[in-house]
């Protein structure tokens, strides 16, 4: 048996007068969704707890089966996980960008005019701190004016602030600890200490001569935000043995599914926006599935449309999906998988933000206990044959219909 | 947006044979109770968990949005807060009567003829135990023969056991600890030494001389009860900012309330019995909902009538809740107004206590995902969209509401 896991990125909604009451999912065609919801069981799914709004990096450890409030140690290193930096347990790793501030410290463009960080790879490859010597220090550009930022060493800790101001025209911020402890002292000090190094560092770099010289903005300083730990999980290959694949293109997504002992993919055209190529994406899991037992994929695109308000776009990105559901109806051996689409959290697009509403979700397969449900959205699916459940327990849920879950006692 | 919450003490209730299986909300005549669930969402609730009978203290605590398992520390300081009195955290408050014992320390009237204690204030304002010198007694006379005590101090626990025998014609009791801490040995020797000291004190008082003479019983003793700390929960008002209100008489429902940060109100002609002016405590709710983001609304009544068996009785009092939930629905302006409508527990009026089954909950306003159910009933509201959850998990659903709630992640 095998598992097809689709989360549609802020998939779910709340009822939009300007849909006449419906939310984006009851307003779109959707036949292909509506039929794994015919053929399967569903259910409504709060991924955190009922009532909290999930975050995307809490959200898709939720739906891998771990517990968000235990094991949820920040963004960063998700993030850094998903652009291939290799972490250890206990490292705390940051998202950054190359930018340009003035002499005191102003931010003048927080991404150096989207300068390709690359040239400074080999530059700042050794970089040794002089109050923390101890502490392994790495800077990793990843894509344009981003990077990831690795510290490695004893008694660090990821409760510690941004010096990102995140926007421009306001001064870099020292990183101040979030908690009262000695570890987050300790990061935060690190963390000030570096950002002074690499402003030394980088204005000394021949490129900046040459592009003051252009008239372009000098490269010459490195905000950092969203410090993290990898989470606190056990790889889901070694609890339960199960080979597991991912494909998306978000970072965070990317870095969880890592984590948690899956191969990544990206599929060609999958852009993480609402122009993404769905269709490419079922094609890999295709591809890919006779390989694993479990294949993670996650589609951006309803989400943005969301965040920018726009319900109608958001229809278009279900319908596209429904399309992506409807090629994997055509293509996949039923006989021995499962499929589960849900969401990983509701965005509302009135607030343009996430919001605390649980998400539906629809389960077929061959041994499921289908029920009466026969269309996919969050009211069809809350009258479902699985009730109201947690993200965390979704995973065990498949996992069992896999027979990879023990029995406990005996 | 803002939000009220109308808790009907012990509304649900069991089948009854005498109302030909129905419950009493089912026979009840309620049509704005109905239009609530017909225009919202309903689900049913456990307000601390399935099968297990909420004590009204720790239920409310629950629909504030606390773990009561986790934050429950006894009756006495809600109660000794909703009666005004001023606690810290780790104060140990008892509720307690003026009462007579005989020279045996028997019991003769719990109530010492329903005395007015007031007029011991003062006389029992300073007093010091020899044996404890560091702790801090207060003696605070509330309605009536009723008092609170409350001791302050280091290394005080709750876990004691009353003074007070509950029965006329007893001894009064030595308190025992009730764990094995030494904090429960150190105030339970505290609370007998003052329940000695005080039989000493009252007895020396002038108006004793004077009752003797004109033949009343002297009021020469304090029976305690309830010991309770209060709550350990952090204000909503600190950690959401919700500027929250509450209209109640009952005393534990003020200082759970209160404790949560919420200001107090009352309303005339409300009683806290089954004569209580319902209608009145809906014009508060009108009147104060523009300066508050949060009204918790508690009525009382329909419990009573369980507890004294008479389910007719308890159907007048829904039917006067019907008609208070019908003036908010005409009052309130819905457009910017979320209303939960719930209990507090299931009393069951054949038993005439609180059980563990769940309550319902229906709740309306402009983003809810409304669903098919039409009548506000226990089983009614099983078929609903909220599904079945706990009384922990309402609130955080309205402050996500309410737009009070903070991302989970990033």
């Amino acid at each position: 048996m095998k598992a097809i896991i689709v989360v549609g990125d802020g998939l779910a909604d709340r009822p939009l007068k300007s849909l006449s009451g419906r939310t984006p999912l009851e307003a779109a065609l959707k036949e292909n969704l509506d039929a794994v919801a015919r053929e399967g069981v569903c259910g409504i799914m709060d991924v955190i707890g009922p009532g909290r709004p999930p975050g995307s990096d809490a959200a898709n450890l939720a739906l891998l089966g771990y517990d968000p409030l235990e094991c949820y140690r920040g963004r960063g290193a998700l993030e850094a996980l998903g652009a291939g930096v290799d972490l250890r347990p206990g490292d705390v790793a940051f998202r950054g960008n190359f930018a340009c501030v003035d002499e005191d410290g102003v931010v003048v463009d927080r991404r150096a005019g989207r300068v390709e960080g690359s040239i400074f790879s080999e530059y700042l490859s050794e970089i040794r701190l002089v109050s923390h010597p101890d502490v392994e220090v790495k800077v990793l550009p990843t894509l344009g004016h981003r990077l990831a930022v690795v510290l490695r060493g004893e008694g660090l800790s990821w409760k510690v602030s941004d010096t990102d101001p995140h926007r421009d025209g306001m001064r870099i911020l020292r990183s101040i600890p979030l908690d009262g402890s000695q570890e987050a002292w300790r990061t935060a000090d690190i963390v000030n200490e570096l950002t002074q190094l690499l402003r030394e560092l980088m204005s000394r770099h021949p490129i900046n001569r040459e592009r003051v010289e252009m008239g372009l903005p000098p490269v010459n300083a490195i905000l950092l935000r969203g410090a993290g730990e990898p989470p606190a999980i056990r790889p889901l290959k070694e609890t339960y043995g199960v080979r597991g694949a991912c494909v998306a293109v978000t970072p965070t997504v990317r870095g969880a599914c890592r984590w948690a002992g899956f191969d990544l993919y990206t599929a060609p055209g999958a852009t993480g926006g609402v122009d993404t190529d769905a269709l490419s994406k079922a094609k890999v899991v295709e591809r890919i599935l006779p390989e694993y037992d479990l294949v993670y994929l996650h589609i951006k695109g309803a989400d943005n449309a969301s965040h920018d308000g726009d319900p109608h776009l958001k229809i278009k990105v279900i319908e596209k999906i429904d399309l992506m559901v409807g090629y994997l109806l055509e293509k996949i051996d039923w006989s021995e998988t499962y499929m589960a689409v849900t969401a990983d959290h509701t965005t509302s697009t009135r607030a343009k933000e996430h919001v605390g509403d649980p998400v539906p979700l629809a389960l077929k397969g061959p041994e499921v206990r289908a029920d009466e449900v026969d269309s996919f959205s969050e009211r069809s699916c809350a009258r479902g044959g699985l009730g109201r459940i947690k993200g965390k327990e979704l995973m065990p849920i498949i996992l069992d219909l896999l027979g990879k879950m023990e029995i406990f006692g005996s």
